[in-house]
């Protein structure tokens, strides 16, 4: 008989072994048809599930560690490339049956597109949540090279069924003139720590949360490894610390995206992302 | 004043100064939004163009210079991501145009599906023409992960207009079960330099001949910079030698596709692709 | 409910299901402590699995697809590093495992040290079986680096079994002196395939055979990724036209060593370790 | 026909149609064959080139856009490889050229070197202006490895016309000991913003104002694609928020240099330059 | 005859001519096989040899050039691969041979591990000494994948001879709970230089130091090139003031390992070892 | 005491202790200044002395041992960028004193124009000599980009003393239309090994004769680190056969040129030389 205790896991680090078990369900969505810029984060779901067991299980930060969390790594979704409309159908209905279930998504992208079926899901449930949205984008424009659907729009699609009040924006630093003006006017962009807790406060105790992480808010320096690099980004200490002041609210589905391996040979790029996972996994889970 | 003698110019290596005094216009088609494996062939008809400086005007095979023949080179198409339709259609209008000019085209990829409204435009203007399709892929497809319009289908695509009598395939070694069988009844594969030139005087001497080049067909030992390597394929040698079985024939139009240049960062295929395309300039146009 | 069939799978293309169905089992062997040259072999098994998607399920050599196969993807085993005696003593244990439930093994490395506890647990069981070995190096030292357990020992390990009668050795061009003293003297080289055919036709027909592949027997144009590459060694037609001499034999184990796929980022070593795999798979499973 | 307005622009994104119209001209001079490290600057100006179209047109930090300035992109200098002398002559003929027309130059290397001939021509116009020089080493050296000419000796070629009052140094942390006297004794080097706002407060308000920056200021952990790496630099934000002291002056004379683009395969270094960039021409074109 | 002037030094930039005439003797560390993570650190101390020509040989931070320090530069020492008992042995072996001829110890790895018999030789001469571990990793496990001598259970072996009241560890941030609980217990962990401060104050004034520097202490932004990147870490300008807390006590003994270049391939973590290791010898040796 | 014998070399593999003892003095020669494309060169002798130590020192093809040979390795000559004559001068200079010494010479390079000064120091020796050629281009230009010394014109450099009667070209496949006139009226070039045998047998049988070895004239698929790598060339196999047909030569001087290995970061095209050297060595000195 084969013993398979003697075997490496396939899941995530610290996965439950079944979905029925988790609280919380994490779901690969590996999608890059409308990068315009440099694409591959079709391959990061898989590369940041194989980097997980180079991280340690415990998170001094945190002081805790992964196997107290409650989540199920399901895999990655097979998705059609150069069709957006059919992929994100593939995830939506994948997002509903999991929430149906009374379970919280972790999505790990992927372009920053396949958060808008997770997103538009977890409104359906949720339609009295925020969305906390870390980018160095605004992805607030209404079409990018004529096109309705693509990872530049992502969040301006999201404020067809959201309003721009229940939205709050961290790190954004490019974008086009009409996109900061939107941002201004509609008082969405918080850069400090302080703005954060100020806006939050704003809100109801309890409010439910969607955190949507692009990478690249992250400074170039420490994360090369992304289609549309920006200088003058968070190190990965000013990221970890703006997350963690979501911790004690009442967040129901988080994702992170926009991280592509392959343009990061030494491959720090995925060992952030999927520390910055473990940390939101015991912290969030 | 500006002495613009002093500056490299911005076009390919022996591109006449403008569209007008031109036989062949080259056109650069930045997209690939289809590609299932690795993407990045977007970059390469920019990367192609700037590498051409680097080889010599001279070509010892041919025993011809580059500034014999008769080309322009009209820089790259702006062709939206994520949408193939819309890109398709913007390629096909411009090869209309051209054609209509009573002038060839010279395609550089792009994924292959860019070939597809090449290769339509062409075949409005030569409606007995001939394709002659080099590939390590059969490219046969009736759809790929439900896609009808893919770099897997395109040449079940062009099926659709034109005749397999009319299709000659060189160099196919991977596909599924199904394209194999078509290929063998269909007689449309050729892998010896004898049955090409057996295939080929089955036609009328004149017929228009042309020719979609996926780099593909090379062994990647000496082309590792496309996204869908395929071992035990040709060397240049081979592949030039097959390209010159077509030189005094009518060749109406010609694309070289699928560099993918960041995946060799050695830059030898960029050359690879940039010398293919000298000789076929020096030989055909 | 969670509809797995949406989801990517984590084994190898066309693995069973489940260990019981399968004939054959496949292994991967994550260990590289003993390399002298460049270590990464560690990574191979997991990389090639990942790879094995980017594949075509048929076979047109063969005429044959995975499908049509019977084989189990166990996974990686878990292994010590820096600790050569208790990882071959792992190996061994669920080498015989597999063994006494009457399957074969597939083991994917890893450094070529893997191979030894494969191939005597394989000879336990066949105490008269040949054993075949693809390689660029003899690997017939004594001792190397003053260590007895090592990459470059392993054949000579195997000796100290099974009688250099039945070994068969291919591709080797480098070693030591008296590695080739000792090939000349017990006649265990073969170079060409007439040699491979004669010296199999020797042997009982039916005699049951090991093959171990260390993959550098190729030369480093097609395979760059691996620890110490040869130049002046086999294509890939080659290597394949030499294991298909094999077919219609009777092979009761395999192991495919030494891809290290960092060294290659264009990633061709790994699809080409991955489709000789599926030769392989589709060949003898 | 063929509709140019299908197609991508050649030129530096935001760069006029033609020299008449802009009041600056950049230049790119790809030259780097004094570099006694790791040369590859000569690829740079192209490279740069393409990447400004990854970039936004418009810049939150000026909340201006490209298209609001008034520059054109002439393209690379034909310079000759092995021969500093004739380089830099063809650089000074080029850069009087211009500067008889009353124009404005800026300058993207291209090795350090190149900076020389275009800071000399300046000084002909305006023989009052001060050199500002960002940058990680002092330059300063009398000769380098027995040359008087080359990228480490620049700034002291300088000096031969050009007063050391005229030289504001900032960043600069590397040099031989001689080096570090001359910049003590002739205190020409600024390492905080207030150094540098009381310095620029020494001079008439109006004075010409030539900035050269060599981006290794910038520390490697953002910029990785140069000859000499130097840690402990500058942060991006950090080289921008000094730059920007220079924003309401009078300058009259910009040139980026020293970014080796294949060093860096993750293209961040290339982003950096190009972003830079960006914001120089926004601010100050 | 062969004028020995004209060729380039094989030995570190400024390494004195003789054993005999240093106080201290560098030796390079190529081992790394019990890496759990990406081996490759044994090639690090050639390359940070060859490296170091490209530096300045005048450190303004300390104002001081390298020809006024007192280094031998050995040379790489041969050390078996997977064996890490016959390497230690080897190591330890030499370092006993220096320090009975009264001279200091300059190691540079490889990996953590080769520190271990330097520590231990320091120890037998320096019985009350302290040892300063800088490292991202706690390194206190009792075993490792079942080793007890790991790259990972490297200081916890330290401490089977050294109280841990002699040991002061500086910016670690990874482990397990129960390294971090032991670090708690033992107040062995100095985050900020004022801690570092004063608890060097709690010791004798001029105790024996010896400084074993993982260099994975650094954020991998600035330092990428090593096995187990661990985001959050130092920038190299706080790592230096925090070495240079030990500039004027008694320094008996310097380590730097864990530089795994191939894994940087910009060579910027290559040049930062080198500038440390720079650093240290002009302010210690 | 320090036991040297622990220490591994820091010359080529089998290098003689002392210049006095050796016929053969290897010289490495950093200098990569006039190269048109892709520069590098410099780094090729360190690293392939580096890479000798993962050969074997038995030749299976020679069946000889690399210790049974006599050469002396001193190192890299120490070379001034950005300027052709004084390098050459130095290097010339270098030549004179081994050649009075009455040793012969091994360069490696560097760029091919560092071959220069070796070949004029021979023919000064050896007024009769021929010059053997091997290399993809015919470095037969008068001038490049204005530059009578350049690494496109040092064949043209020797022939202004050497008669062409007494040059054989091998393997070029690049070039002006000049270029190939001037090797067909002058009968210069051999492509086969019957041709090169041929021409051989026209000269005396003792004749000395140098050999000068681009590596370029390898086909790029096995050796992609060059700077102007050029599809179409000899496998490793083919090289070794023609340079083994001077094996029984008069050989008086041998230089292997224009390995740029940073563009090849799988190592290979450094081992390819490393073990082209060896041949050579074992088999000429």
């Amino acid at each position: 008989m084969l013993n398979q205790d003697c075997f490496l896991s396939k899941n995530w680090m610290g996965s439950k072994e079944t979905y029925e078990e988790a609280k919380w369900v994490m779901i690969g969505l590996p999608f890059d048809s409308t990068c315009s810029n440099r694409p591959g984060t079709r391959f990061a779901s898989n590369e940041i599930r194989y980097a997980s067991y180079g991280l340690e299980e415990y998170s001094p930060m945190l002081n805790k560690e992964l196997n107290s969390t409650s989540f199920y790594d399901a895999g990655d979704l097979n998705l059609p490339f150069g069709n957006p409309h059919d992929a994100l159908f593939i995830i939506k209905n994948c997002a509903n049956n999991i929430i149906n279930d009374n379970k919280f998504i972790f999505g790990v992208g992927g372009e920053h597109l396949v958060s808008l079926p997770l997103i538009q899901a977890a409104y359906q449930k949720y339609p009295n949540m925020i969305l906390v949205h870390f980018d160095a984008h605004a992805d607030l424009r209404q079409e990018y090279l004529g096109q309705k659907l693509s990872h530049a729009t992502v969040i301006r699609r999201v404020l067809d069924d959201i309003s721009s009040n229940n939205l709050i924006q961290i790190g954004i630093r490019s974008g086009e003139k009409e996109e900061f003006l939107f941002m201004n006017e509609n008082k969405t962009l918080c850069q400090t720590n302080d703005e954060i807790i100020k806006k939050l406060n704003e809100y109801n105790l309890n409010i439910p949360i969607y955190l949507t992480i692009d990478l690249d808010v992250l400074d170039p320096s420490i994360f090369s490894g992304t289609g549309t690099p920006e200088p003058g980004g968070m190190t990965y200490k000013e990221l970890i610390e703006k997350l963690m002041l979501f911790k004690n609210k009442n967040v129901i589905g988080i994702d992170v995206v926009e991280l592509s391996p392959h343009y990061d040979i030494s491959g720090v790029s995925t060992v952030v992302a999927a520390k910055i996972i473990r940390e939101l996994l015991i912290g969030f889970t």
